[in-house]
């Protein structure tokens, strides 16, 4: 259905219809000039975080769905990272007329799938035009006491460094969506080749293929703009690799981990949540911490499934875990004195430690060379203009 | 300079070195996963709008510092529309690749000289690419006291309708803004067209003129992309409408009539920020309220410049001040107790009354017939996509 059929309050009765607020901190939540809250007795924590269409996912490769759930996961993500509990959210989409009612259906049925996995109340937002692509903003707000919060400027020397899960994961499933998108677009080629070759009626309308969504591993965009060209069926080829598509698209923030290491007493000294790479994020809590620290590459968690991805892509599985962003897991110090209770954590690794300031940040090889950690990003923009600052 | 060359974490230094929170509630701003704000006595109110490049907003009439201030203002009126004071804000942006460092450092003095005229912290935000203009988000935070709570259901039958300031201006201003582009693109294409006529080199890159900034009315832009044609000197003609523009250029949130209503001791039923047309938002307040309301004419209050422009337009000066949006000017509802005390508050009109839902939302005209009021919105847009929930 189009969106203007529905009109725009409409659409926004459709979408949050239902939504009933659950957290007893929301007061009042889709519907006036404001959402309302209520924290008496804990501190606010407050996130944001957007989305670009182009620059942050491609509808090619992930579905609406997945698209609804990791936006609402990459901000809950940074509340765990505070140590906070996420609470209520507010939703802005600005969306291109190619998208239907429907869609705007799946991005908020995979959105409120990931909110109710961690009981948190949409209770507002903006849903407006934009006249080229998907562009969505996030802002998530949680709740933790004021002795609870871990900022990223406590780690301290001695400290043990830790993560949670495994790195790399999602940025080798991200080459692994790209290698077959190229292999599509390949196919879409030579089909387009041959069909203006042989004059069929399909080749006067060429330009379907380029701009129509172009589909790959995701059929139901395939159905929303079909090539004119006669193309092969397609088969992306992931088996074997289903962990590192479902880490690039159905990411996980782990409020697990915050929950363990409550249950078992640890409260870490500094933390954060993996976005942008190991690297990347360590350097931060040294700055911010007026610390080094030393980092062993043997150490580092790394799935399987990535070191094969890896070897087959010519690449070295360590720089993808250290500069892979996407993870979301959970990097944190603690004291030294925690390294028995930490070792008792399921999923959490201990990958070094934390060193004076003068020492810089050192990653041990195996081979037991030393090198300085440099942050590359994940995102082959982000040494332009993707930058994120809370 | 190129954004570049600062590098992601250089250039939100740059944007937010200097930056100071000043209220008691902000206890962390820029620079964690999280900022951190403390209520324990009061409301939380959260409120979020985006704004999209071509939707909008236009870079060729509006510069980029009237942009933030805008961009801000809109934000903190939503905050005053609930009958609270703003207190933070996070704001993110996405940018395309012709934005400079200078034009975000205009973008954020804008934004921060609206933050510092109603005392508001910036407190984080998320800065990333975009493929095609510029896309902003912002969130504003506020507080009220539970009791000081204004939604827009709690308008009652013979309750007051007001309104503040004057009505129509802001789209007076837009129709002013888009007239004076359509007479500077009529002379490019004219220089154009000469320009080919006589073979000169500059015909040579006639795509410059389309694909560059095409400017108008403000020079900065105009630098920024200067057609390669030969355009003679243009200068919009605002004579006389210096206001309009005002208007449209430099949204002003109403907390002075926020501070006067409470000097008096008056406390809406009912109120909403006039973003989208009087009408419109009239009917938000009488669908919530389950009322109906009665409007005069003759009572809705018009500029004079207004008036002279709908004139020159052709157009009914009446369907602009109920229809036009982005005047952001406070209707709210109050007691008819209250009669003696709001007319005695400046810068406040009556315009009519609240009555039996049965009795529908009418507009009395200045020949005493009567008309259904029926909500337009002011973006053409606005039946498709353009539709704010919170």
């Amino acid at each position: 259905m189009e969106i203007a059929k529905l009109g725009e309050f409409g659409l926004i009765d459709r979408l949050t219809a239902d939504i009933k607020p659950n957290n007893e901190s929301t007061k009042y939540g889709v519907g006036d000039d404001c959402a309302v809250l209520h924290y008496p007795d804990s501190e606010v924590l407050v996130t944001t975080d957007m989305l670009m269409e182009g620059v942050h996912f491609d509808l090619t490769y992930i579905d609406l769905q997945h698209l609804g759930w990791k936006s609402a996961m990459v901000n809950i993500s940074d509340i765990f990272a505070m140590n906070g509990t996420p609470r209520q959210m507010t939703v802005s989409l600005a969306i291109s007329k190619r998208f239907t009612v429907e869609d705007l259906e799946q991005f908020y049925s995979g959105l409120r799938m990931a909110c109710d996995k961690w009981g948190v109340d949409i209770v507002g937002g903006d849903t407006t035009s934009s006249y080229t692509g998907l562009a969505i903003s996030i802002t998530c707000i949680g709740e933790a006491r004021k002795e609870d919060i871990v900022y990223r400027n406590g780690a301290r020397e001695t400290d043990l460094v830790c993560v949670s899960g495994d790195l790399g994961a999602a940025y080798m499933g991200l080459q692994l969506l790209e290698r077959e998108k190229a292999v599509y677009y390949q196919m879409v080629d030579e089909a387009k080749r041959k069909s203006v070759a042989g004059g069929s009626p399909a080749s006067t309308n060429p330009s379907r293929v380029d701009g129509g969504s172009p589909a790959s591993t995701n059929p139901a965009r395939v159905d929303g703009g079909s090539p004119a060209v006669n193309i092969p069926d397609f088969q992306p080829d992931f088996s074997g690799k289903e962990y590192l598509l479902q880490r690039q698209l159905k990411t996980e923030a782990r409020g697990d981990i915050i929950q363990r290491l409550r249950e078992a007493g640890i409260r870490p000294t500094a933390m954060m949540d993996i976005s942008d790479g190991l690297s990347s994020e360590l350097m931060h809590i040294c700055k911010q911490s007026h610390v080094g620290c030393r980092i062993f590459e043997k150490q580092i968690p790394i799935d399987y499934q990535t070191a094969v991805m890896a070897e087959e892509l010519n690449m070295n599985v360590t720089t993808c875990a250290l500069n892979g962003g996407e993870d979301y897991e959970l990097l944190f110090t603690v004291p030294i004195g925690d390294h028995a209770k930490i070792q008792e954590i399921d999923d959490v690794r201990l990958i070094g430690h934390i060193t004076h300031e003068s020492l810089g940040q050192v990653l041990v090889t195996r081979d037991d060379q030393e090198f300085e950690l440099k942050a590359q990003g994940w995102n082959p923009l982000s040494s332009e203009s993707n930058a994120k600052h809370a």
